[in-house]
C-alpha cells in the first residue's frame, strides 16, 4: 500500500506554515544528558503558538484551503490544543472556525478557543458523537473538516518539527514522538528516514494508554478499550487508518512509560531545561530519561509536543 | 567621567562566549501583548547555560584570562546564578574555581555548583564578611577574583544579550531588564543605545529592594538598608560604583513591582509562554505586564534574566 504523506510533502508544509508556525527553539542539557547516558535534542514545540505542534498541522491544512473553500469555513472537533491550533489558523485567514467540544470540556479550554474568535458547539459526551455532529455541520455548510491527525496535510505539517530538528542539531542516532492518533510521529518519521536512512524511530506512549504499542505489535490497528491517562492528549483510543500504515514502515519500538515517570519528567523538564512541558508532551522525554531505549543510541532528538496545562495541576506533582 | 565600557567592548564579548554561552531564544505572546497593551519580545536568559545570564560575564572575563592566570584559578562570592555561571566556565577552560558561599544557603545551590567541579568555600553570614574571604584567597593563591556585577568584562558580556535581542527583534520603543547589581541593565543600555540611539532604557526593581530607584533620584549611589523580596537575586543593597554611572547616564526610569506582582508574572510566563522564569528574572515582564511603562511604547525589548528555583515555591505561588 501507497503510504499517504511522502518527505515531499513535508517539505512542502514547511514552506506553507510559514506564516503560522513558529520555528521553536531546540534546548539541550547537560544535566538531562548526563542521567539519561545519552545526548538529547529537544524540540520544543510547548513554546509554537497556541503552545503545541498542533499547529503545523492545522496551519499546512488551512493555508491551502482554495478562496471559496476559506469562505465555508472549517470545522473540528478537539477539546484540547488541535482546537486552538485550528481557530488560530482560521482567524489569521479569516475563515470561520466551529469547534465541536465536551459541554463537560475545562471552561478554561473552551474559553481560550473561544478567544481566538472560534464559534463552540458542545455536545453531550456520554449520548452524543462528536464525529457525527462535525459531519453535520460539514454537510450543512460545506465547511471544511480539520481533522486531529489522519489526514495527509495534517500528518505532513506535523512532520515540520523534525525537519527543523534535524536541520539544527546534525545527524541524530534516533528520533522520539509522543503517540496520540500517530499524526506526529508519521510525520517525522517520514522526513527523518528521508533525510537519515539510518535514523532510529520510536514512539512513546503511556503504559495505560498503548493502543499504537499494542497495535504495531498485532500488525493491525488494535483498539485501547479504556484509555485513562494524565497524558490527556493521548487518549485517542488507537492510531488512524492513514498514520498507522506510516508508524508500522518506520518505527523500531514504542516505549512505554508509567504516569509517575510522566510527572517527574514533568518536573525534571521544568526546573533542569526551564520549560513547561504537559504531561502528553514530556513521555518522549520520560522513556528517555528512563532508559526505556534499546542500547546503543548515543544521540536522540526529542519532540516536547506541547505546553499546556493548569498550574493547580503542576503543583500537585 | 568615561563610562566603564562602550558598545565595542560587547561586541568583542560577543565574539568571545561563543563557546559557553548559548545564543538564547526570543519568545513573544500575542496573549501577553494584549493585557499589557505592548508588544513585548522576551529574551530568554532563563534558557541560557546554567539558567542565567550570568553565564555571559562569567564567560567574558574568564575566556580573556592569559594561560598563568588558568592555572591560578578563579574566586568568587555568590550563593546563586553567578556562581554556576563562575564554576561551569572554569571548568569549561580548565581553571579551579573556588566560590565562597555561606554556611546556610540552599543546598541545592551548594550541591549544583559543587557538581559542576567547584571548590565551595563556607562561611558564617553573621559574622564573616565574604568579600574579605574572597581577597584572602586571591592573595593567597594569586586567582582571578571573578565579581558579579562590577568589573567591565563582567558588564559588556551580560550587554551581549540586547545584542542578541535587538538583531532579532529589530528596532524597538523601549528596553527594560532587573536591576540588582546593574551589570546586566548597564550593558544592554550601552550597545541598545548605541544600536538605536532613540530607544528608551528601564530597569525593574521590586519595590522592597529599591536602591538602584533610590540612587539614580538621588543622583548617587544609595543604601537600601534591608532589601528583603522573594527576588533573591536583587537583594544587592546599592548599586557598583562602575554600573551606576552607566545607569544614569542611560536610564529613564526604574519601575517598582510589588511580590505579588511578581508572583503572578511568574505564573503568567509559565502558563503563557511556557517558560520558567525566577522572581528575579521576572520583575522586568511584571514591570511591563502590570503597566508600570509610560505611555507612548508600542514595542518593548524585556529581559526575562533567570529561571533557576525550586519548585516547592513556584507550586505555593
Amino acid at each position: 500500500m501507497e503510504l499517504a504523506i511522502q518527505a515531499a510533502d513535508v517539505r512542502r508544509a514547511a514552506e506553507r506554515i510559514h506564516p503560522l508556525a513558529r520555528r521553536t527553539p531546540v534546548l539541550t542539557s547537560t544535566g538531562f544528558d548526563a542521567r539519561a547516558g545519552v545526548r538529547a535534542f529537544f524540540k520544543c514545540e510547548n513554546l509554537q503558538r497556541g503552545g503545541a505542534f498542533k499547529m503545523r498541522g492545522a496551519a499546512n491544512l488551512i493555508l491551502s484551503l482554495a478562496p471559496d473553500a476559506i469562505k465555508r469555513g472549517v470545522v473540528a472537533y478537539s477539546s484540547g490544543n488541535h482546537a486552538q491550533a485550528v481557530a488560530i489558523a482560521a482567524r489569521h485567514v479569516g475563515a470561520r472556525a466551529t469547534i465541536v467540544m465536551p459541554a463537560d470540556a475545562p471552561r478554561t479550554k473552551i474559553d481560550a478557543t473561544s478567544a481566538q474568535g472560534a464559534t463552540i458547539v458542545t455536545y453531550n459526551r456520554l449520548t452524543e458523537e462528536r464525529e457525527r455532529i462535525a459531519a453535520d455541520i460539514v454537510e450543512r455548510t460545506g465547511a471544511t473538516l480539520v481533522p486531529p491527525f489522519d489526514h495527509p496535510m495534517i500528518m505532513a505539517g506535523q512532520g515540520t518539527a523534525a525537519l527543523e530538528l534535524l536541520g539544527e542539531s546534525g545527524p541524530l542516532d534516533a528520533l522520539i514522538a509522543p503517540v496520540g492518533g500517530g499524526g506526529l510521529l508519521a510525520g517525522c518519521a517520514t522526513i527523518a528516514k528521508a533525510i537519515e536512512p539510518a535514523i532510529r524511530i520510536f514512539g512513546a506512549e503511556p503504559e495505560s494508554a498503548n493502543d499504537t504499542y499494542l497495535s504495531l505489535r498485532a500488525g493491525e490497528r488494535v483498539t485501547a478499550p479504556h484509555p485513562d491517562t494524565i497524558a490527556d492528549g493521548l487518549r485517542t483510543p488507537r492510531p488512524g487508518a492513514l498514520t498507522f500504515p506510516v508508524l508500522q514502515q518506520f518505527t523500531e519500538a514504542i516505549a512505554l512509560v508509567s504516569e509517575d515517570e510522566i510527572r517527574e519528567t514533568v518536573k525534571y523538564l521544568l526546573l533542569r531545561l526551564r520549560v513547561l512541558v504537559e504531561p502528553s508532551g514530556a513521555v518522549s522525554a520520560a522513556a528517555v530519561l528512563f532508559g526505556k531505549l534499546p542500547p546503543g543510541i548515543a544521540s536522540v532528538g526529542v519532540i516536547l509536543s506541547g505546553g499546556n496545562m493548569d498550574f493547580a495541576q503542576l503543583a500537585g506533582f
